[in-house]
């Protein structure tokens, strides 16, 4: 079928005529459909029986970003993209994403798993809900994928050629310009920023030193092939149930999935872990401006501090536990294993570090801080977004473990050096 | 044509026939030919016109690898990679490499310009030949096909689409294989080494510091695509013209070209300039078995050591002039320049250690040692590879200056501090 932009009811039709038809409804199922994408880059729809049980989520890439309308082209390409990069993941950590139905090329629809009782955890998270296994849950998710698709799991010749199977060019290069170029420079870029600061763009700019660390990131973003990488983990590409949500399936609760991966491409593994870890850090600095209760603000930053941490710990655990089923016995050298873990972890500072800044001053921002209603409480947690994220970056190429990073943050966000341990 | 092997005969059919023969030769020439190869891998013919000045040279890959018989197999897409491996270094060093004159994908045939007057540089350089311009050479072709293979020269996307045409994945395999694996660990290998080596091999086995920093160097190799590399930059791969040669265009008179890239892919820069190093330290260490006059060997040691400096001085200058040029203001940034350069020197350090032992242990060896007359002259000539060869890579994550491996090697070689600045 040629490429045609579906709507709530031709998607219907679509559905009903695809040959996968029966892999996800019952046979003749009668059928009703919903439009819930919120995304600026796709369509999505829900299609479910009517009375039944089962339905399926249609995504459809758009040509062009929705925001902007038909001015800014953008491959629907990108559909391929997720799907691959869907199977990949599907793969290595089972249940951890929606699972894949169908994809189609020519229509750049991915069809997956309706994960009905999921909701997209930014907005949860602005309002202080905590999910005590998202560390936990992101870390082992990490340590799968990108251990499965790395050198240390694939033959030589097997990963390049998957590698091949990911040069997202127009995606890889909007990263490029938007994370480490436009928000470090003048001019020309897409930055958008409240005047309010200026003082503090104009010494970033200024700032080489940082502008040099900046440029070595960069550089490793693009020519670190280690891993097929998410891509684009921020918190708005995490979906959980709530855990207060009562629901039939008791198991179900708090269950976290990973979705969106279009941004795949193969990359330096610290770029994934980096980034969310900055968006766990863009919230904590943002609840400045959110909780006005000071032990409510301080309990949830610790609470985040705790995620991050958890985060690098049960990747760093889950990867060396992979370590040992690696093909080559150059890989099973425990000083390079630990060396090569530390500079995964200084990629992840430094690139969480640029997360941070770009969200802030560059083209896109997030809700954490675009939602505090008192614009002079907005500018001092962008400020403080801002400093946090130079003071990672300038450290990070020094950064030896995970507790000097903990030391960082507990003072940039005013925490109690045992307040991690406050159990949510 | 379907895929054949050409012998002396056919080969002159083979180019009759070719639709680009006029522009290798005159109308209705006579041909003739001689093979003229002594490689393993591919046949090589000179195929010239009787009585005539015009000649070519056609380079045909076999597939299989020639020492050992059908046995091996080896891909014959490596022309391909060849091919266009030696049109990138035609465009960014003209005159460095032979003139490409056609490629034949279903034969398996470069049709290059052929270097009637040159002669591979190896065997010249055992007898002691001085080139005074090799290091300079070697290292400003070095600056100009890799940084115009880089992210710093072309927009991210066209690099990520050329890479992609280097997937040179049975040689890759090959090189991580012979060079970073088999000589480090005992089994399964294809080591050869002579039995009073012994000693020093298992010290090398159980060195487990050496074996993670071989390990760091290895992923390295593998994941880094900063640059379309030759991949295999010996002084096998090198042709010059004698300097004492009587020609007719004294122009020509030690005119120095590049060779067989069929290794190249994208990987580290400093692959290709450990492997040129390395070869030359190789020399150097064998000259102990070759010159028995003490003077003249440490004269020639000399000359080596300031052929490998010129050519890391005239890399990084080449290269620092090429900056300025850079498409992203990240890479003008002066810090980043630096660092990114002082990345290259410690992994060209790291690599040229990594050739040193394995072409003294491993599977593939240099006539420099093989052709040592004396037997216990060679086991020394062999134990001061493995020396210097740990020493590199032991050192070169720490190695921050020229001045410091110029240290490194005035110990290892016996030489005095001044020796260098002795003229050739």
């Amino acid at each position: 079928m040629p490429y045609h932009i579906l709507t709530r009811e031709s998607v219907l039709e679509y559905v009903r005529g695809h040959p996968l038809f029966d892999t996800a409804f019952n046979p003749g199922a009668a059928l009703e459909s919903e439009e819930i994408g919120d995304g600026n880059l796709n369509l999505v729809f829900r299609v479910l029986e009517r009375g039944g049980e089962r339905s399926v989520l249609v995504k459809q890439a758009l040509p062009y970003l929705r925001v902007a309308g038909e001015g800014w082209p953008l491959s629907k390409a990108r559909a391929g993209f997720e799907a691959r990069a869907l199977e990949q993941q599907h793969r290595a950590a089972p249940g951890r994403v929606p699972r894949p139905v169908w994809f189609d090329e020519e229509m750049a629809v991915n069809a997956m798993e309706d994960l009905h009782f999921h909701t997209v955890m930014r907005a949860p998270m602005v309002a202080r809900v905590q999910f005590p296994e998202l560390g936990y849950t992101v870390g082992r998710f990490l340590a799968n994928t990108l251990f499965a698709t790395s050198d240390f799991a694939l033959p030589s010749a097997e990963k390049k050629r998957l590698s091949a199977q990911f040069l997202n060019l127009e995606l890889c290069e909007l990263s490029e310009a938007l994370i480490f170029t436009e928000p470090f420079y003048v001019a020309p870029s897409r930055n958008r920023y409240s005047p309010a600061l200026e003082l503090e763009v104009g010494q970033l700019h200024r700032d080489t030193e940082l502008r040099s660390r900046v440029a070595h990131l960069k550089y490793r973003f693009m020519t670190q092939a280690q891993a097929l990488l998410h891509g684009d983990l921020h918190t708005g590409s995490l979906m959980a149930t709530l855990p207060d949500t009562n629901q039939a399936d008791a198991r179900a609760q708090g269950d976290i999935r990973i979705i969106d991966p279009e941004f795949a491409f193969f990359g330096p593994m610290g770029f994934d872990v980096g980034l969310f870890m900055a968006n766990l850090l863009l919230n904590a600095v943002a609840q400045g401006g959110h909780a006005p209760d000071l032990l409510e603000r301080q309990n949830y930053r610790a609470y985040l501090l705790k995620q991050l941490l958890e985060c690098w710990r049960s990747f760093e655990s889950g990867f060396l536990t992979r370590f040992e089923t690696a093909r080559s016995p150059s890989w099973l050298e425990p000083e390079f294993q630990k060396s090569f873990l530390n500079s995964v972890f200084q990629d992840s500072v430094g690139f969480a570090g640029c997360e941070m800044i770009r969200r802030t001053i560059g083209f896109a921002h997030v809700l954490d801080l675009e939602s505090i209603p008192d614009p002079l409480e907005r500018v001092k947690a962008e400020r403080g977004a801002l400093e946090l994220g130079r003071a990672l970056i300038r450290s990070h190429q020094k950064i030896e473990s995970i507790r000097a990073l903990e030391r960082i943050l507990l003072e940039h966000l005013s925490l109690e050096h045992s307040a991690h341990e406050v159990s949510p």
